[in-house]
C-alpha cells in the first residue's frame, strides 16, 4: 500500500502492530526520549514526505503523557511534510468531559479536539465516543466507529433466552437500545446519580429484570464502582445472572477482580482499544480485538472508499 | 445602565421588549428591509461604538430568515465598532442537529455555532439547548440557562400527589430526572425510535405509571407527534391524567389543539422563548415568561457578576 | 470523468442537470428534508471521499433558504472528506451589498463570502458579480465568469445599425462599455439616484440616443423599476426602440409583463443563472443558457486547465 | 486626552503633527533605523501598554518602504501590549488594485488589508478609497472618510455659474455625481479606456460641456496623463475653462507643471493626505488640509462617539 | 487591587502564595480532581468574569501533567468570561526544544506556545527562556523577564577578586557575557558537544581560567551532567574554586549532591522558578526568590505600566 | 518534470535561471510593472493551476521591494489556483531581527514569517538562517538548508595546516564549531558587543590564535565592520593570515575592498544566495553557487523525497 505511513505512540504498540499486520503495512518506527527536565522528544524514524500518515494512540493511562506524545508526533509529521495526518484515537479519554455541568470548568473534550487541530491533525479516526455529540467538537473530519458489531458478534454466540440488555444510566440508554435491537432483546436502565467521580447512587431500575439474564453494557469501565452498584440494584430487582460488556476497558486497579468475584457474574467482555496488562487478566475477562475494524477504516480512508459502509 | 445596547431581530420583539422593561433599558431600534431580489438588509438605528451589545433573536420559524437576520445584525454591530457583542438565542433551533447519525450529513448545530463566530458574536447567551454537549460546539464563551426553575415554579403550585415525571425518550431522561428531583417525584421514560422527522414509534414505557398523574416533559414540542404517541403508550400502561411541559413551544400547525383535545390532558405548559401567536392560544395552554431570567443574565454579564448563581 | 462529484441544491436543479449533461457526468443525488421546527437537513446521496466536489446553487429566491442549504451541503461534503469543494454560484445575490453606503449596516457580500469559507468552500465559481471588486471579498480562489459572450452572441445575430448600448447607471457603465465594444457600438448612460430599493430617479441621460435603437443592459433585473424609469427617460430623449438585456433575470412578480407591454420594447434577453418559472414566460422573453460556460469552467478547474482562456 | 497614543511613521510627519496639534495630544516619538542589509527597524519611544494607539502613515512614495514601516510599527505596538491599534491610512495606495482584470494577478488591496490584520491592526481609519467596495476587503472595522466636504468647501467659495462637474471615467462617476449635487451642478464623464498604467484613451465625452467651466474631479492624480487627455477631449467638446480637483495628490515628477501650464487651467486643488514636497509647489496648486477631519475622527473613535455624523 | 484574579496550578503553590503576599491580593482557590481514567479536572473557585486573570504554573516535573493542568485552567478561565488571561510561566521547560537539529522532530517550544494560544492565553509572562528567540514563538504578547539582577545581587555580596564567569557552552555565552559585565568580570566558555540528553563532551575551555575562582553559569541545571563535565575540564585547565549559578534549578535525582560533594564547589545558587523539595536541600544550595520580580511584573501588566523598566 | 512551476522575482533571476538549468525545467515568465503611484504589479505569465509552484526570491537589497514583490507573487499564485506554493528564500534578511533585545520593537523575523503565511506560502525553503530558532517562527513547514558543505568543499582544497576556525561572536560559535569539525580544526571566538548596527566592539579573543591561519566564518557580511574589527583583534592576538568565509555576501558599498585591501587577507569566500554585482568583483572574492543545492532540494520536495538526506 504505497504512500501510507503508520506510526504508533507508546500507548498501545500491540494494537498498532496488529493493525499493521491486518493492513500488511510495516509500522514506521519512532524514537521516544525524555529529557532530564521531563520534556518529551519524539523523532519519526523514516521519511514521510507527501505520505498519508496515521498515528495510532489511544489516550490510555498515563493520559497526559500519551496526549502530549501524540501532539508532538502530529507536529513532527506536519513539519516533515506529510500530505495528510490522521490521529487514530481508539479511546478518546477526555470525551467524558463533554459538558459544563459545573461553573468555571473546561469542556475538556472540546479543548483537546482543538489541541489536536493546532498540532496538525487533518483528520481523526476514533471509536465509541462517550457521547455522539463529541463528534461535533472536532474542527476536522472525523470517522467515528463503534464496536457494537464486534461485541454483538460475541454475544450472539452465547445464550440469549431470558436475556435483557441493561445500562447503568439513562445517558447510555440510546446506545443500549441499539445494541438490544441487534440482539433482539429488551432493554432496562438504572437511574444513576453521580455523587463524585468514584461514587454513584442508582436509585431505581427502570424496566423489569426479574428472573432475567442481564447483559450489562456501558461505554467504559474504569474503577467499576457504577457497575458494582448497578449489579446490587439488579439483584434487588430479581435479576439472575450477569454478563458485563464495555467498549473501553480502562479497568483501573483491581476493577476486574471486584467485578468478577461474584459468582453470578459470568463474564466481562471488552475490547483492546486500551492495552490491558497481563496483571489484569482473569478467566472471566474476554478481550475482543478492534484491530480489523480500525485497519479496515484506515484502508478505506486511504483509498477514498466509504467508511460508513463498515457499519452495515 | 450606561454602555449597553439591546437590539432585537424580527423573530420575537415582544420578548425583547419585556427584557428591556425588566432591565429598564430602552430597545435600540433597527431598520429591516428586503431588496427586490429577496436579500435582507438591516441597519442599527443608533450609535453603538464601544457599547456592550446584546442581540435578541430566537431561531423561530422561519428559521433561515431569522438566522440570516441575526448574522447580518452581528456583522453590522461589529462593523459599527461595538465593544462586545452577545448573541442572545432563547431558542437555538439547530441544536437538534447535534450528531452525525447518518453518513454525509452536517452537524448543523456546530456549523451554525461557527457561523455566529464568523459573523462577529463574541459571546452567546442561550437557553435549554437540546443536549448539554451543544455548549461545546461554540468557539466563544456561552452562558447556558435553563427554564427548569421557571417551569417547576408552576408545577409546585399544582397537585403533586400520585404524580410522576415522564419523558418520551431516553435522550432526555437525565433532564427529566433533574426536574423530577426538584419536584420530589419519580421518573419514567418512553423507549422511542425515530422513523422519520414526523414519525416515531415508542416501543415500551420503562417505569411504572399505572394510576399515575403524568407530568410529561420534553425540551421542545413541534408537531406534537412524539407526544401523542407517548400519551397513547402511557394510557396503555394505565396512566391516568397528563400535564405536558416543554421549554420551547414550537407548536406548529394544530399541535396545541391535537394535544389539548383529549380530556385527560389537563394543561400544556411552555415558555415564551419562541413567540406563540394568538391563533395558537388555547384555554389549556399556559405560557410562562423567561424574560426575567434572560434579563437577569444580561445584567450579570454586563456587570461581570456570576451567572451560574442564577441557577440556585 | 473520474474523481468528480456534481451536487445540486434545490435552487436550480435544471441548470445542474444541463451542466451534468454537458460534462457527461451523472448528478449525485442529495436528500433534502425539513424538520418540524423548520430547520433544514441535507444528506449527500453517495460517497464523495477524496472527490472533487462541485455544488451548484444560485442564490435565487427564497435566498435565505438557498444560502443555508448551500452552507449545509458544503459542511456535509467537508465532513464526508471531499478532497476539494467548489461552491458554484451562478448568481450571487448578496453581491449588491458591497459597500457601506449608510452607517451601521453590514457589507453583506463580504459576510456571505466568509460564511462560505467557514462552511467549507475551498473555491468559488461565480458569474457576473454585481461589481468586480466583490471578487476580492472572498478569502478563497474565485473563478469569476461573465455572460457577455453569451449575450453578445445573441445580439450579433440581430440588427445593429443605429443601435447604441445604454446602461441605467454609471456604476455599470464600465461593463456596458466593454459590451458595446464587442458589438462595435457607442454607449450612453442614465444618471441614476436610488431613493429606496424599489424607487429610483434617473435625472438625465448622458450621451445622445436620439433616433437610436437602444440595447439596454444591466447585470440584473429584479422588479424592473429602474428599467421602466430608464425607458421613459430614453423615450424623452428621443430613443426609438429597445432591446433589454441582463445576465441575472430575477424578474420578480410581473416584471416581465411590465417591461414587455410597451410596443417599443422588442425583446428581453437574459440567461438561466436563475430559474425562470413557466409563469414568467413571455413571447418577448429570450433565455440563453450559461450551462455550457459553467460546464466548461468546471471541466477546466477539475483538470487544472486555464479558465481565463474561456474569455477569449 | 489620557489613554491615547499617536504615532507617526516617516511617510508624513507634518500631517501627524498637525493632527496632534488639532487633538492637543503630543506625538509619541518613534526611532527609525535601517540595518546594513537594508532591513528596517522601528522602536516606539514610550510606554503604550493598555493605550489606544493610532499610527498615521499614508502609503506615499516609496510605498513599499512606508508599508513595511507601518507593519513593523503595528507589530511593535501589539507586542508592547497596546489595548487597541488603529492604522490611520490617509492614502491607501494599493486600493487601485481592487479587481482581477487580468489572469494570475493579485488583488493587492485585499492582500494588503490582510497584511495589516496579520501585523496587528485592530481598526483602520482611511480616506477616499479608490472604490467604496475596498472597504469590504478589510477584516477589521474600518472608518472610511472622504474629503468631499473639504473640497466642496473650497469650490463653493468660487464661481459656480456655468460650471459642470466632470470625471474622466465612468468608474468615478458616482462620486462625481455626489460631488456635483453638493455644489448643485450637472455632471459629465469621459469614457476612458486604459491602454497601460500611463497611457489612456478617452473616446468620448458623455454629457454636454460646451461653453462650460469644468470642475474636473478624480480621486487621485499621479502622473496626470489621464487628466491631460481628458482636458484635450473637453476642449474638443467646447469646454471653456478648467478647475482640477483630487483628494490624493500623488503628483509624480512634473505632473503639476504639465497640468498647470495651459492657461485655461485655473487651479489644481488637492489635499494633504500625501506630503507634497516644496519642489511641487506652484501658484495654481492649492493644498487643503484633512488634519481636522482625521483628528475629529480619531477623537470620536477614542471616545466611542459616532463617526458617521462627521459626514453631515 | 480590584479586577485582578490570581490562580495557581499545582506546580508551585508556594511561589504563587509568595507572589500574592507581595501583591497583597488573595489567591483565588482552584479545585483539582482526577477521574478514574486519569483525565484531569479543574474548577476555578470563584467568579472571574471581566477580571484580569493570571495563572501561575511553571512547567516543572511532571511536565505533561502541569502543562495539561495549565491548558485546562486557561480554557476554564476563558469559558468563565475572564477579561484577559495571562499564563505566568516562571519556567517554560519546553523552551529547550527550540530548533530542528534532527530531521522529523517537533520544535516543541513553538508547538506549546501555540497550544497556550489555543487554550485561551491572551498574554504570557515568563522568565529566562532558554534562548531569546523563543520569545518569537509565541503568537501573543510576551513579557520576558530574567533573573540576572536577582542572581547578580547575590554574587556582588561575595568575593569577586580573581573571579571569572564561565559558561558550559557557546550557546549560553552571550548571556554569560552580560552577566559578567554586571559583575565586572571576564568570561570563558566550554566548547560542548551533546552526545545524548544526559551525555555531553566538553572538548576544550576557550578562555584562560588558570588560578581563577569560577562563577559557572547556566540557565538551567537538570541532572548536572554537563556541569560536572565542565568542572572537570576547568580543573584540568587550572581553575581553583567554583560557585555554580543557574536560574532554573530542575536538579533531578541527586544532582545537588553530586555537584556539592566536591570540596572546591563552594555554593550552588538558583532561584525558586521551580519548587525545590526539602529532599534536595543542602547546606551549599542557596535558593533566591523571584516572587518579588514576578509580582512587580504582574502589578505593572495589570496597571498598564512599563515592564521593561523593571530591568534597569 | 511535469506539474512543477518555477517562478522568480526580480531579486535574483540569475540564481533562478541556474536552478532551472540544474532541474532542466523552464522558468515560467512573470511580468513586473510599477504604477505611477509606486504600487507594484505582478502577473504570472502562464497557467499554474494545480501546479507545484516554487517562487525564488532572496530578500536582497532593496529588501522591502523584494519582499512585497514576493508577497504579491504568492498571492497571485494562490489566486491562480496553484496546488502548493513554496517560497524559496535563499537569503531571509529579516532573520537577524529574531529577538526583543530592546523594548517596544518588533521581532520582525516572526512578523515576516506570518506575512508569508498570510500571502499564501504553503512551505518555505531557505538557507542559513541567522539563528536556528528562526525556523520555529514559521507557521508552515520549512526546509532549512545550510551552505556548510559548499563552503567546506572549497576550503578542503586549500591548506589546512596551522589553520583555525574563528567566529566574531559567541552567537555564531556553535555553527563555527560544526564547520571546524568538518575541516578537522580547532575553533576560537571573539567576544563581541554591538554598540549600534554599524559599530561593534570586540573585547577579547577567546581561544589561542597565535601564529595561526584563521578561517574567519560568519553567516553574513554586510558592511564588514565587525569583520574588520575582528581581524584587528586577531592580529593583536598574533594571528598570521586570514581567509574570510560567509554564506550571505550582502557586501554593501565598498565592503569587499575594505576587507581585501590588507595583504594578510588571502581570500573572501561567499555564495550566490544574494546577487553580487560586477562592481563588487575582486580578485580575492570567490563566489560559490548554491544553485545545485537549492535545485536538489526543490527536486526532493516536489517528489516527496527526504531533504534531510541532502546534509550527509
Amino acid at each position: 500500500m504505497p504512500g501510507i505511513t503508520i506510526l504508533s505512540g507508546q500507548a498501545h504498540p500491540e494494537l498498532a502492530g496488529e493493525i499493521c499486520r491486518h493492513l500488511e503495512v510495516p509500522l514506521t518506527p519512532t524514537t521516544f526520549r525524555r529529557f532530564s527536565n521531563d520534556c518529551q522528544y519524539v523523532q519519526i524514524g523514516d521519511n514521510c514526505r507527501e505520505s498519508d500518515v496515521f498515528i495510532i494512540q489511544p489516550l490510555s493511562i498515563p493520559v497526559q503523557e500519551h496526549l502530549m506524545e501524540l501532539l508532538l508526533m502530529l507536529d513532527a509529521a506536519r513539519g516533515a511534510s506529510a500530505r495528510r495526518i490522521t490521529a487514530v484515537l481508539p479511546y478518546f479519554a477526555y470525551a467524558r468531559s463533554d459538558k459544563k455541568d459545573a461553573p468555571r470548568i473546561s469542556i475538556a473534550a472540546r479543548l483537546v479536539a482543538d489541541l489536536l487541530d493546532t498540532s496538525g491533525a487533518n483528520r481523526v479516526l476514533t471509536l465509541a465516543l462517550h457521547s455522539e455529540q463529541v463528534h461535533g467538537f472536532f474542527p476536522m473530519p472525523v470517522d467515528h466507529l463503534n464496536a457494537m458489531n464486534v461485541l454483538a458478534g460475541h454475544f450472539v454466540q452465547g445464550e440469549l433466552k431470558d436475556a435483557i440488555v441493561v445500562c447503568p444510566d439513562f445517558g447510555y440508554a440510546k446506545n443500549a437500545s441499539k445494541f438490544a435491537r441487534i440482539l433482539g432483546l429488551d432493554v432496562a436502565a438504572g437511574n444513576k446519580r453521580r455523587i463524585s467521580d468514584s461514587e454513584v447512587i442508582i436509585d431505581t431500575i427502570v424496566g423489569d429484570v426479574r428472573g432475567k439474564d442481564c447483559i450489562v453494557v456501558d461505554d467504559e469501565i474504569a474503577n467499576g464502582g457504577s457497575m458494582l452498584e448497578l449489579l446490587d440494584r439488579l439483584r434487588d430487582a430479581g435479576a439472575r445472572r450477569f454478563r458485563i460488556s464495555c467498549t473501553h476497558g480502562v479497568l483501573v486497579r483491581d476493577a476486574v477482580c471486584r467485578l468478577a468475584e461474584s459468582e453470578d457474574v459470568e463474564e466481562i467482555v471488552t475490547t483492546n482499544t486500551i492495552p490491558i496488562g497481563p496483571e489484569k487478566m482473569h478467566p472471566k475477562l474476554k478481550v475482543l480485538s478492534v484491530a480489523p475494524l480500525l485497519g479496515d477504516a484506515i484502508h478505506r480512508i486511504h483509498f477514498g472508499l466509504s467508511v460508513s459502509s463498515l457499519f452495515h
